[in-house]
């Protein structure tokens, strides 16, 4: 009955069911939406509706909710529900979600909300925050089924029906043996067609694809990704089975991951969203700005150490601002192909050498095409053919070692366990304004005499 | 038993198989691996072995294993197998992955490696492929299981068994009517808890979130993701179910999204990835160079307008490239959060004037920062208070103007349906290379008098 209602219809309609007061009809609109619809609604609901709004959902419902919205409004809707009711919803929430939530609340904070918890489910989620931050283990939730090797596909299903409401995913069922190590894994379409009282041992893979919980979550992301898993299992060191990694915290690790590269490859500065305010965005912008402001300074004194031959033939000044431009942007260019190859490649020697040789020729080709192009208009345009040729030359120069640097530099930094985005395009922009600068006017001093 | 060996000792494995033409032992280890694993060990083997190799696999795992290889290998693959087998392995892969091979092959060759599939197979990529580019109708499958609205949950489970085989995912039942439009979505945990003869239409979701075969791959993704579902129903304009996106390809959607955004914003070209060629690499990456090139012209031939200017005060010259550069930074800060927010943000005309607002409030911060830091040294380096405080209130000038660029156009951009990040950074960078150079020797020439 309203699925063709748009979102805000729906939301009116609810409101009428909130002033009346009917909690039947209420529910019978919800079972109807999927948890992040709900989560939009509450978020535009008017002030004074959203406490009746809340009251009216059960426990399960408002887990789902929750998880659907910022971390802000999170709070705020614990702090409506009241201890008791909280403690319910926490322990029907992923712990994964909550550990999110948790995180970077002071301890106190921490204490009061886990204090209304079951023993055991908070402590899976203060076992989750122990781990490292963009691991595996944070990702994990302890919500899946796991069988033992003895089971028959029967006894499987069996489990999984008493599961279901319980489990994130099902669609695969993680095997252990009598240690909790993880064995093998059976998929839902092997159970379908396997035979009722074939064994589990019989029909499961036992090549299991895991991660440990102290995997980098870019890893995780990586592996998904290859094998198009739905979830993978998470071992611990002596591969006891901890928890599953599900493919929709994946796809949030792939955007988050995206957009950090973005972030350092245009020195944003960290995690600037539409929401941050002007102060904050400024302060997480700043020092990029400042780095940047010296090193402008240094390529000032550099010029300045010229300053005889720019007095000279001030003609030269007119070519700066390309030359410098273009070995930034070919170095930019080389870096932004590095740091998003290494997302889904590994690197080997053999593979770092042949594309170090496939950036040197990039960087030959397009020397030799851009610097004669600027010879011939440098030519021109000043009527002055040494003054051509000395752009050419140092633009073909420049541009070979803006292309290496960024190549060379995020490779060094990846070989080093540095993230090779943070050798982000200002920073090799910059060092390249620096190189073609010095290569720039020592060749124009050289020819200086010829220039006049 | 080989669950513990590393790929290499599985590969020697295979291949001592291979020798000694054991097919059942061979076929045992495959069992054991995954589709990507399988393709790995086929890239690695020696040329000799690789046609047995091909001869050992049955048609299912061939369509399997031709889905992970790279479009080369898989052609190579298809004419060492024959028409005849390519056929049936065709009939077998995934239809989208299917068009994926035969896009951009010669009319000729796409229709011989047609002519040996099932008319309704064929039909079906064909269909595919008749979809723009990254839709929806691109990226589904057909492989997917329907069920009827008045089907019993015993009915449902007993077509699911017999389709087991072919569904790609089956973790959502879609419900169509006698016209085959989609009026509802079951979903296996709801068939697991539901009575047997309980009828489908009345535990089925029928508030079905679906995409439209023309529906952008970028919006099927934010769906997918804010839902965390693991497929979505793709329907034609009358709602008759065609096909399902699964949340693996969406993944891929996702990492090629972020490198399409990350290439256009450091104009990198379009995909050139580790094994693209040096000539391919650099004619792709040219365009960009040149352009580059003459718009750095066009602001030389600016300088060159204040040649008066500079000839004057040679020292103007050496905070040009600090500030060209800072000007271009800021902008492309801008336009990287700009770019990112649009993944996950849908902009209303609020949202868009708060964004504005909030960039203008940043550049004034970061403007009156950096112009006083900037006007103290430039005064105690150059010993000039005049040409500090030109230097100065430039560079206060050029970070706001430079900010807006970046917020504005990429969202004037966006407005006119363009992707907001082809104004890559370089174009950013070098507008406002213009835009400061203008206001710097502008004010200059102002203070013409008092600088000398």
């Amino acid at each position: 009955m309203i699925q063709n209602m748009t979102e805000n219809q729906i939301t009116l309609h609810i409101i009428k069911t909130l002033k009346e007061n009917k909690k039947k009809e209420f529910e019978t609109i919800l079972d109807e939406l999927q948890p992040y619809d709900i989560a939009q609604i509450y978020e535009d609901l008017p002030e004074k509706h959203k406490t009746r709004f809340l009251i009216f959902m059960n426990v399960d419902r408002l887990a789902d909710l929750i998880q659907e919205l910022s971390k802000e409004d999170q709070l705020e809707v614990l702090n409506k529900l009241g201890i008791e009711k909280t403690g319910k919803v926490l322990d029907l929430m992923d712990n994964d979600d909550l550990a999110l939530l948790l995180d970077d609340l002071s301890p106190e904070k921490i204490a009061s909300l886990l204090s209304g918890m079951k023993k055991s489910e908070s402590q899976a989620v203060q076992d989750i925050m122990n781990y490292p931050p963009e691991t595996a283990g944070r990702l994990m939730t302890n919500r899946f089924v796991w069988i033992r090797d003895y089971y028959t596909v029967m006894d499987a299903v069996g489990k999984l029906k008493s599961f279901v409401e319980f489990a994130e995913t099902i669609n695969y069922l993680y095997v252990i043996d009598q240690d909790r190590k993880l064995v093998g894994v059976v998929s839902y379409r092997d159970l379908l067609i396997a035979e009722p009282n074939e064994l589990i041992k019989n029909i499961m893979y036992e090549r299991v694809i895991s991660v440990t919980v102290t995997t980098d979550q870019e890893e995780v992301a990586r592996l998904i990704e290859r094998y198009d898993f739905l979830a993978i299992p998470v071992v611990s060191e002596e591969n006891v089975l901890m928890g599953i990694a599900t493919v929709d915290d994946i796809i949030d690790v792939v955007i988050q991951e995206a957009n950090e590269d973005f972030e350092k490859i245009s020195a944003t500065g960290k995690s600037i969203d539409f929401e941050t305010k002007a102060f904050v965005a400024a302060y997480r912008r700043l020092p990029w700005l400042i780095l940047l402001l010296f090193i402008g300074i240094l390529s000032g004194s550099i010029i300045s150490g010229f300053e005889e031959t720019l007095q000279k033939v001030v003609a030269l000044a007119f070519f700066m601002p390309m030359i410098a431009g273009m070995t930034g942007n070919t170095g930019t260019q080389s870096l932004a192909v590095v740091v998003r190859g290494l997302v889904s490649n590994d690197l080997d020697k053999k593979a770092v050498f042949r594309l170090i040789m496939r950036e040197f020729g990039v960087s030959l080709i397009i020397g030799l095409i851009c610097g004669i192009l600027i010879f011939l208009i440098a030519y021109f345009w000043q009527d002055n053919a040494i003054l051509g040729a000395v752009v050419g030359v140092s633009l073909f120069l420049t541009l070979i070692i803006g292309t290496l640097a960024g190549t060379i530099i995020p490779l060094v930094l990846y070989r080093f366990k540095v993230d090779p985005a943070v050798a982000s395009g200002p920073l090799i922009t910059t060092l390249n304004d620096i190189f073609s600068l010095v290569t720039y006017f020592g060749i124009a001093t050289m020819f200086i005499k010829h220039l006049m």
